[in-house]
């Protein structure tokens, strides 16, 4: 049997953390498992950031540097940039033309957003970011997806993305699969609330050794724990959240935390260490290939040709049901 | 120095009339003064009729045979079908994130229209066809036409390109011209309405002699004339805004209106001969071409790729400017 496909995307935004370092450590985890396609959506950036797009390419750039140095695999997986393949926006204008405009105002992200960046100051009620999640169906039927990695804030567009797909096969002909949610977790900032560079608790991705410790140091521990000898409890401890994905041994650390057998301090410095052993490899990884950029634009390419040649066939496909030329 | 662009465009409805010919013959007339694009705008039809998509092709060939056998150059003339230049749809894409929502909300036949097809039973109301003026803007940009020839109802969607033209100008360079609207007079319906199909007052391109003289009988004249013997009026009279387009010796006719020395009955068949004379070549062109469907795909082809020439250079030129791929 075909192994079921994924696709998932990411915005440039410049803003790479380890809580984007979570969601490519489970795109890694399903290299084998699933055909997946990783999208660096630049088309997506624009519904926020119009007003200066000088930074796109550097950010597209940093970004391939991210993945490939985590170590997702630009053979196992089609890895490209969004706008080098133009189908994108052609299935995205004809899925607007079946769309219901209430489907898009009743994203309950929307009206959040615009608010949360309308206090920012940003003037950003624009036809195209209404349009955000169509864009987002039309990126993920382009290629049949079966599934979609999520953040749980996500699941409303990837919800619209599967009644957009009922609503095709109800006008034209059933061609796409209802994408199905494949729920990620997401690491938390420092403060337990989700990592974001607006909240100031995240953990950047580049940070070298210093930081990354001072960072743990401020991470929030189960409050009810004051003295050494108090009992902790693990699962609700931001600390312990990220053990479990730096630390093999963390179930280990879980029973030593509840009998009060090692101190928060020793707890935040181990995972530091942790992170620090981790994180060195990828750093020195993306060092080297930062040197070649042409290389990583030769990958890119690469990935945008085997993209192209998905996203062409289904378009022929979609043309010749909808009777479009 | 080098010819103005003009670029328009109409949608392949099905329902070509004597009001789409006064607009042909606009084109035709405007052909050696200007260099002009026009298209067959497929896409658009997709905004009022979605959900049966089965004649497009059928409408697509039966415009181009109008256009051509009324006499418009396919070598004079870019002439093609939008859905065969898909930088359409990029440049689309790039304007919905700069454009704000309530632009378009606020064009004032947005609201009219969505009433309009309610109440033929049409769900219209989508995303696309909120977006109908945003996607007319790029289909001018991308040829970055200096004027578009319009009805009067037309105007506020040509105010919004303009609009459009000057925020990203703004926003990014000043590379598109504003375009100037070119006002086309439209022949009215038999009852001096507009004409439109929904009305029951159009007469149809492609009626036979018999059939022209019915419709011609009917017309409307100037209400106040009762007897031959009473002096008429024929600034307001329907009859008259026709002989205009297909009678030379039309003031003549004026004058004799004014004295009452002619009566209604025979100025309706002078007009009535006048356009039959005028259609029987157009329809004898008309069925010689639609003998050759291959040579009309031929000419759309051909338009096609002196179109996407065009619109291949504006969008390149449009992403180096926003810094995209
Ligand atoms: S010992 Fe570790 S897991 Fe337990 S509360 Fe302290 S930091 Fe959290
Ligand atoms: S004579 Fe001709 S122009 Fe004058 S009112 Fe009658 S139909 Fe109209």
């Amino acid at each position: 049997m075909a192994k079921k496909r994924i696709f998932s995307g990411m915005q440039p935004s410049g803003n790479f953390h380890m809580g984007n370092y979570q969601v490519l450590a489970n795109w890694i985890n399903m290299q084998a498992e699933y055909d997946c396609i990783y999208a660096i959506v630049d088309w997506h950036a624009l519904t926020s950031s119009y007003e200066d797009t000088s930074r796109i390419p550097e950010r597209i750039e940093h970004m391939a540097l991210d993945w490939l140095s985590a170590g997702l695999d630009p053979e196992k997986n089609i890895i490209f940039v969004q706008s080098h393949v133009k189908e994108h926006a052609e299935l995205h204008l004809l899925l607007s033309m079946m769309t219901p405009l209430s489907w898009l105002e009743r994203v309950p992200t929307y009206k959040d957003k615009l608010q949360q960046l309308g206090e920012m100051g940003k003037e950003i009620n624009t036809y195209g970011f209404l349009g955000y999640p169509e864009l987002m169906a039309a990126d993920i039927m382009l290629y049949k997806a079966d599934a979609v990695p999520v953040a749980e804030d996500q699941i409303p567009h990837l919800e619209l993305t599967r009644e957009i797909v009922r609503r095709f096969a109800n006008l034209y002909k059933p061609v796409f699969p209802e994408p199905q949610a494949i729920l990620s977790p997401l690491l938390p900032g420092i403060d337990g609330r989700k990592m974001s560079k607006s909240y100031g608790n995240e953990i950047p991705y580049a940070a070298e050794p210093d930081e990354l410790q001072a960072r743990v140091r401020l991470m929030i521990t189960d409050p009810q724990r004051v003295k050494k000898t108090d009992p902790g409890d693990p699962d609700i401890c931001t600390v312990y959240t990220f053990h479990k994905i730096f630390s093999p041994e963390h179930s280990e650390l879980a029973g030593q935390c509840r009998n009060a057998g090692i101190g928060c301090v020793d707890c935040k410095k181990r995972l530091a260490q942790k992170m620090i052993t981790t994180l060195a490899d990828v750093h020195g990884r993306r060092k080297e290939m930062a040197a070649k950029p042409d290389k990583i634009k030769e990958i890119l390419a690469y990935g945008a040709e085997r993209a192209r040649k998905i996203a062409a066939a289904t378009m022929e496909e979609v043309r010749s049901i909808m009777h479009l030329s």
